[in-house]
């Protein structure tokens, strides 16, 4: 294991002083001109020396024809070439004394028996030179905190703290996206491709020693070094999660990694039983995977398993009762104590059973600080699970019909929304032990939620996915504790 | 069975030609004031009767000191007032001669013994002068085809093909957003509230003769008139598809059904058991009852569960070939035929398996078009799921690049995504008998995926959702194949 993230043979790789790019042009339609491009468009401070046999600038820097010509040798390459020059490229980088690569060009492993042979002699020209290189056929990095994003789709959203290790490349560059909008962000990503030098064992190793990343996410087709695989996992476990989708496990899924990276998978029985001994929570689907990371990122250890629901229509409060029993939740009555202090601010339609069914309220910050401070003062309840609704539309009705003048309306709604995902959010400090969920059925763009999640309170799409992440957290720290009591005895 | 929708009592409630609005004021904060804002702000063109014991005008309509006053007996009364005067307003409603009544009020059957004396004897003023109602402790009921919501919160997005009949309000009247973001509306939808008069089997009849309504959704808490459940379903799932979320089956569902409808669940399996046995395919959460009925509404019957999925990205092939072999679908090999076909289309880095991995390639005319023809044409597959990425930002900047004007950049991109989809969508007419579906992992309103959803063409925010979906219209179709093949024996 490496002690600290600079002795990680990726660091270089993942944070590069500078660059040398093979196979950016001036052609935009070249995927290696929209790499350098994604560079640019992110800001990367670092220095970039493409490489072009005939071009003297690309994309507005000065090119050199060949990486002997470069005034230094570079942290790294990235090499987006034809595969018949890249074994050539790299000895070429190697004769430099560049020490890191990532090889984004395909035709290797992947590719049928002459790709294997070529595979084998691009590692040994990277053992001749002790180059470490990402790739074959991968996509990179994303490492948003250097605004670095050499990937061929433009970066979105913020940093975060999520780090990612994919076996595919389309899970680093197109989910700046999906991140965002989630509510996450990228601490760093990783595409290993075909593996042929580093793997996703080193990058389990680099993502556990980074600071930015809180919970590391894995997307495998198959592991080959199995034992390292399990060791570095456990090591890391103890204090930082780590979430896996795998999907080599069915019939079509072991098809289709194997044509995509060329990659050995396993019964999904034998991947559950690596994933248990190490304490990664595996995910079924790329959804889920992140809906825990979420959870995992933002929300403290909870006591147990007993969720209070806060909800103001009885069907969200149903749903969610459903998925929290059928994700292994509970639902404890809540105790007089709580239904005394309730009892002044709830309408006599309202139940104060579980979920609270506030039914019809207009009283919205009561809803959003009042209402949930009581119940996150709920002895019985570990976590405190909200059906968040206050769409802008229902706003701006309210604020027309109290006879705000139309031209006033928009910025009122605004800061009505942002002040009640304030108030809701501030609700964490005073209850710090407690995890404080949303879940709602509306855009998650919306003011309100959108306010929410760029505070670090996890809202979820539905209360199934709510609940699921609310168990993954439960799960995580549960071995976590498991584990660390094992070490005591 | 009822053979026109005119027959059905519950066609006066879901397309009154005049309504009598009891508990809507100028006090704009008042449950009964919203609902009859809803109503306006959609444009409901029959009369409104607002009933108000002081007001003379309400929300700028003449109003009425007492029911007896109206002019006419209009064909629907709505009532939104305090507990204790619901039963004399129904009173009063009966003496006047309306026979239809919507009652949202609540404090009955969910409120503990009380309330269910007081549920009693609403249905004995109602039996005495031969009204037929909806509630009480419910919503009442939308129709955007007639420009009727009256609701609390404003409908959004357009009329569409989904019926739905409820146990939960909220179901209604919050549901108006998401169905559009996910290219639904509804055709009519009702909150059958505490079932006291008409119930779930009432609407079941009237969304099953209804032209509108192409998918029934049914959200259940617990089904009081089993026999004649089925018996109506029965008879409707030959034609039309019903698709049932039930969440009374769980320990915490069970309980919040009870507070929140004073409804009698039952374990899982009894469910199960019902809808298995008249056909109604069960969903597990909101989320997938919403997306089965988008297949279902959209897709023509496959003539078997065989898929070709078309990628440009390994990962999301893969994620998608698992979520097709978890879902019970397979993925076939190309034919010969078909690999001869795409070979001029694609790069030297596809994969010409199934998933199809277009890999890295720009000319999305054919991704969109010329490819997915081709793969329509497979005689080995009877479904095609394509990976749908084509995000603004990307066709931006590659216009930028071609040196297309900034200004002129917007027009020409929502052009080119519209034109792709335009394309993609219709590639259906070409292939009538084989379901074309979508997913990304971006937001489904982007230009390209928002104009297939507005086109009828359905795409899901993951392959999970997508593959459950298919699944659900082969298990349709085979159901309803296999009861027709018992019939004719």
């Amino acid at each position: 294991m490496i002690r600290s993230i600079e002795e990680s043979p990726l660091y270089p790789i993942i944070n590069p002083r500078s660059i040398a790019f093979f196979g950016a042009s001036n052609n935009f339609l070249r995927m290696g001109s929209m790499m350098l491009s994604s560079v640019q468009a992110l800001g990367y401070e670092g220095k970039i020396y493409p490489v072009h046999t005939k071009e003297k600038e690309v994309r507005g820097l000065p090119a050199y024809a060949a990486v002997a010509d470069l005034p230094e040798a570079p942290d790294l390459a990235i090499i987006v070439l034809p595969t018949d020059i890249v074994c050539q490229t790299l000895e070429d980088c190697g004769k430099k004394g560049i020490r890191r690569a990532i090889v984004v060009s395909g035709g290797f492993r992947e590719a049928g028996p002459e790709g294997v042979e070529r595979q084998k002699q691009l590692t040994a020209v990277a053992r001749r030179y002790g180059i470490r290189f990402l790739g074959p056929n991968c996509l990179g990095i994303a490492n948003p905190y250097r605004k670095l994003n050499p990937t061929t789709i433009t970066a979105e959203g913020d940093p975060g703290f999520v780090g990612l290790a994919s076996q595919s490349g389309s899970f680093i560059t197109q989910m700046f996206n999906y991140l965002h909008r989630q509510g996450l962000g990228f601490s760093a990503a990783v595409s290993v491709g075909n593996e042929a030098n580093l793997d996703i064992v080193d990058c389990l190793e680099y993502l556990g020693a980074c600071p930015y990343t809180k919970v590391i996410t894995l997307y495998i087709e198959g592991i080959t070094r199995g034992k390292a695989f399990v060791e570095a996992a456990r090591a890391i476990t103890p204090h930082k999660p780590i979430v896996a989708l795998y999907v080599g496990g069915s019939e079509a899924g072991r098809k289709a990694g194997l044509s995509h990276t060329g990659s050995l998978s396993g019964p999904n029985e034998i991947y559950d039983g690596i994933f248990r001994q190490c304490g990664i929570l595996r995910a079924q689907t790329l959804a889920e995977m992140f809906d825990y990371a979420l959870a995992l990122g933002t929300l403290p250890k909870p006591a147990g398993n007993r969720v209070v629901i806060q909800t103001h229509s009885g069907g969200p409060g149903a749903t969610a009762a459903d998925a929290c029993g059928r994700a292994g939740l509970t639902l404890p009555a809540l105790s007089a104590d709580t239904v005394e202090k309730l009892k002044p601010m709830i309408p006599k339609t309202a139940s104060t059973a579980n979920p609270l069914d506030l039914t019809y309220s207009l009283n919205s910050s009561e809803n959003f600080y009042n209402i949930p401070d009581i119940l996150l003062g709920e002895k019985n309840a570990d976590v405190l699970l909200a059906y968040i609704l206050s769409p802008g539309i229902f706003v701006d009705r309210v604020l027309r019909e109290m006879g705000v003048p139309e031209e006033a309306i928009p910025a009122e709604r605004e800061r009505l929304l942002a002040q009640h995902a304030a108030e809701f959010a501030s609700l964490r400090e005073l209850h710090p032990d407690k995890p404080v969920v949303g879940f709602t059925y509306r855009s998650l763009q919306e003011k309100m939620v959108r306010s929410l999640l760029d505070r670090g309170v996890p809202v979820f799409p539905d209360p199934e996915r709510a609940a699921r992440a609310i168990a993954a957290l439960l799960q995580y720290h549960r071995g976590r504790d498991k584990a660390a009591a094992g070490k005591r005895r």
